[in-house]
């Protein structure tokens, strides 16, 4: 039996049996099913398929914060439409490098497929497209897929920064889908799919919580255009919160546990450098709490005692939290151990590098 | 109910319910029973006693891989002795960071404590003393006590190195645990205790897998002098092994399977950075395999996919390694994975970082 703690906020969360990835129908290997809700990815001879436009996501956003939640976000809206039962994985296959590159550009004289203003004064608002494939139980047919779109909340030129309303991004959002949902439907394959889009907000270089998916929507039977987009409801937020600041986790009490934990867990060992904390909502509820806590060097006696000690903390303050909890102990020397509570589960796992 | 997936290969592993870390008979907090075959330490109002002398672990010895053994190593050989269903472990208490240095030094008219020899010309041989604390039951009173002395094979001065025989080293060893002994004898407390000594051979600053114990020996009854020692047999070893190597991974067919997981790890992805191995024998077994993996930034997706095969081939190639299996999957930016596997079980446990 395989068993996965996954610790990856946007996807669900679970545990089965694994299928022990034999041959899809389709002659294809996979990777074996490990989590119920997680998908499965499909490789050929051993050799995992990845998207050939890829590497635009570390280019085109401004941050790591960024890239992690546009890529895994996206992901998350879907499961909704794409359920990790019956469909399996494939990183972004139809829309190549420079196709979406010459989209993200500006229109111009050279690249009239340029879907940002020719007018170098008006901001770059469409920011990045990215692409996930869902296959069907063949392995190999396409059966919809979704496209991630990010728009900046902050254009940054040579010399400026130019805020973005929100009225303004939406504006430009709506345009944007249409076009691009006019050319992918003239695409092979791609006529009739389902198309789950997800508008994702850029948040500022300086954020260090990164920018969120704020509406949502499925293209079906072909559509060029969307109607209605439905919100999302997730954030980001970072821990400890500023004294000034009232915001879900000041209301929720998620804040006034962190600091519990932060006091405990400081006043065990002396000179602890850092204790801090990323804690994701979804629909008002945590979905994910990360902390890490930095520590200097320690002994394997110390750091095993400490381990120890977290997971005691984490299992009194943190037990309500509904969310998968994870905490990270880490040296200047790399990872040390870390501690783990899995959604309404009141186990906690632990683990001590070696 | 908390569950500990040991991942310290010197530590004994299993699985047990905790006891909540009530008071303990003494009135001292203890950090909460984890794992049947881990020392439970000791912690007062919530803080952890730490050793006055334990930073010498890092300027005497002269890597991290020397500290990790030299460390972890004496735990190990400390369980035959101390049982930890019936000790609790504290950090060395008795021998302050003072007196530990005035006897590793060289004999002087300042220092007529010095162990190692005044003659600038010979090489210090005995590097670095290390104590760990076993209490009994009431969490306060001193039961017994390990002394770890490390020697070493070579001796590092301004100009020149200078390597010490094996007969060399012992010779030395067997004079300075006599040495140690006796003083320690007089302090308050440990005129009957039992003591186990460890004997480490500190390796050279270039070798990655650092030194191993090499013998043992418990004092018991006030003795202080040690006639006989237990030869220890232990090894640190590094995976891939150079090819015209022989080793005792290449001939229980550890190697062999290294260089397949290796092959099929790396055929995964394209430009994966890089795979690497340790492997800790101890009577002939595998204790303890870490393997690294060192990747570029990947997507989640990816990441998870990927998370998903190395698990699958930990499964079907490290099957019937009887130790504990630990895959660490890392890029530039932090820990994104691991995949576990423990002793004797076949279950295995695999963990995606937010």
């Amino acid at each position: 039996m395989l068993l996965l703690l996954s610790g990856c906020g946007n996807l669900d969360k679970g545990v089965s049996n694994v299928d022990n990835g034999n041959k899809s129908d389709g002659g294809n290997m996979t990777t074996g099913r490990i989590d119920r809700s997680e998908y499965q990815a499909i490789i050929n001879d051993g050799r995992y398929k990845t998207s050939a436009a890829r590497e635009l996501n570390a280019t085109k956003l401004n941050s790591g914060y960024n890239q992690d939640n546009f890529e895994s976000g996206l992901l998350r809206l879907s499961h909704q439409t794409f359920s990790p039962d019956k469909y399996f994985f494939q990183e972004g296959q139809k829309l190549d490098y420079d196709t979406i590159e010459k989209w993200l550009a500006r229109n111009s004289d050279d690249n009239n497929q340029g879907l940002n203003p020719a007018d170098e004064s008006q901001p770059i608002i469409f920011q990045q497209l990215m692409e996930q494939d869902f296959l069907k139980e063949d392995g190999k047919t396409l059966a919809g897929m979704s496209l991630g779109f990010a728009f900046n909340s902050v254009y940054y030129s040579n010399d400026s920064e130019t805020s973005i309303s929100r009225d303004e991004l939406m504006a430009n959002a709506r345009k944007t889908i249409n076009a691009v949902l006019t050319r992918v439907r003239k695409m092979e394959g791609l006529k009739n799919i389902p198309i789950v889009v997800g508008i994702f907000e850029q948040a500022s270089k300086e954020d260090i919580n990164g920018g969120n998916y704020i509406y949502t929507a499925v293209s079906k039977d072909g559509g060029t255009t969307i109607a209605d987009f439905k919100a999302v409801n997730e954030s980001h937020l970072s821990l400890p919160v500023a004294s000034e600041v009232k915001n879900i986790a000041t209301q929720d009490g998620m804040s006034t546990k962190f600091n519990s934990f932060q006091a405990a867990v400081q006043n065990f060992f002396p000179n602890l450098v850092g204790v801090t904390g990323q804690v994701y909502y979804v629909d008002e509820q945590v979905e994910n709490l990360t902390i890490n806590i930095e520590t200097k060097y320690y002994s394997k006696t110390e750091i095993t005692s400490f381990t120890q000690y977290v997971g005691k903390q984490v299992e009194s303050i943190f037990d309500s939290v509904a969310g998968n909890v994870e905490v990270q102990i880490n040296s200047v020397e790399g990872p040390q151990a870390f501690v783990a509570k899995k959604p309404e589960q009141k186990e906690i796992i632990s683990y001590i590098f070696n």
